[in-house]
């Protein structure tokens, strides 16, 4: 059974715990709080060198690091990562697309929103996390005009990996209601089976 | 045959040129100034919302984005992207580690000392661009002290994800010495078969 290290208020681990559950694969979850630091002690670096969850154990003492990568490795011969290879190259250009493009401008914003102090000297960081963010809101506006899921009118891990940070978007100050057809994507989504709400 | 359109100055782009040559693949070089807003021209953003090179066209009117899932459909099938599914899967991990820890700050910092004028104030950014940027390069030092290439002791797109922008990181004021076996690397992947040097 492979062991999750994850955060649960944390969105990117928040993307391995949805799809374990809607693969209906069992797991350990280990909560790992890091606003300890302890991801950043030597035997978490040992774990993980670059000091980040989430981070999949496969095997004792195989680690696998980075959200998107592991959602890969646990979607692969599943329905939710296609078989076929233009399919397959597209779900992987959304999984950067939303950690280039998507995650560092919208999940930092939360952060700051939602876990530092109201006067906290990184607030002057929003204005450019939101001019970002919108960007990336309305490059996944456009596309879900015209259709239902990210890649081949099917729910995969391109979807699961976007609705992680988009669903709570309002916690680092995004208006979502300017992005309707996002809006009922992320409907679509909830309405998958098995799908679970992050903490 | 496919056709690229990229810049050659990036390093992102020539991760492109750089996987098609060594694989002997024909294709088509269309060159892409960025720097003359055409990326955000409506018929660029027609071709890919995010407004961004490199672009991959791979049948005409289908494109496909993002430098590195580009270097995964690409390699499919060939042996710089393993088809054994943990070493696919790190693979993956560090292609989204090049992304998110690594060219967001090296390459940023090459564009800033490079394009931009002396006195421009983005020039503000480079002390923090330095910092994680050194912070990337010592997580692959640490890997490249006990591994010849990243993942399974082979040359793989994820060895020319990393090599575009860390060969060049002296651009943008990063002193690589500092990183011996990130340097004996560099020989290796300049020592390849179908090697090109980027523009």
């Amino acid at each position: 059974m492979v062991t999750v290290f994850g955060m649960s208020l944390s969105g990117n681990c928040y993307k391995v715990k949805l799809l374990l559950e809607q693969l209906g694969r069992q797991y350990v979850w280990q909560e790992v709080d890091i606003m300890t630091g302890v991801t950043h002690t030597p035997e978490f670096l040992a774990m993980n060198a670059n000091g980040q969850v989430p981070l999949l154990e496969i095997t004792p003492g195989r680690y696998l690091a980075e959200s998107n990568a592991i959602l890969c490795y646990l979607a692969d011969d599943t329905l939710l990562w296609p078989a076929e290879k233009l399919q397959r190259a597209q779900v992987l250009q959304w999984l950067f697309f939303e950690q280039y493009s998507h995650e560092r401008f919208i999940a930092v914003a939360r952060f700051i929103c939602k876990f530092l102090a109201a006067d906290h000297p990184r607030r002057a960081e929003l204005p450019h996390l939101h001019e970002r963010g919108q960007r990336a809101l309305a490059v996944m506006e456009k596309h879900l005009a015209d259709h239902a899921f990210f890649v081949g009118e099917r729910y995969s891990i391109a979807d699961i990996a976007l609705f992680a940070y988009t669903h709570c978007a309002a916690d680092g100050g995004f208006d979502l209601s300017a992005y309707p057809a996002v809006g009922k994507w992320l409907q679509r989504v909830r309405a998958q089976p098995n799908f679970i709400e992050m903490m």
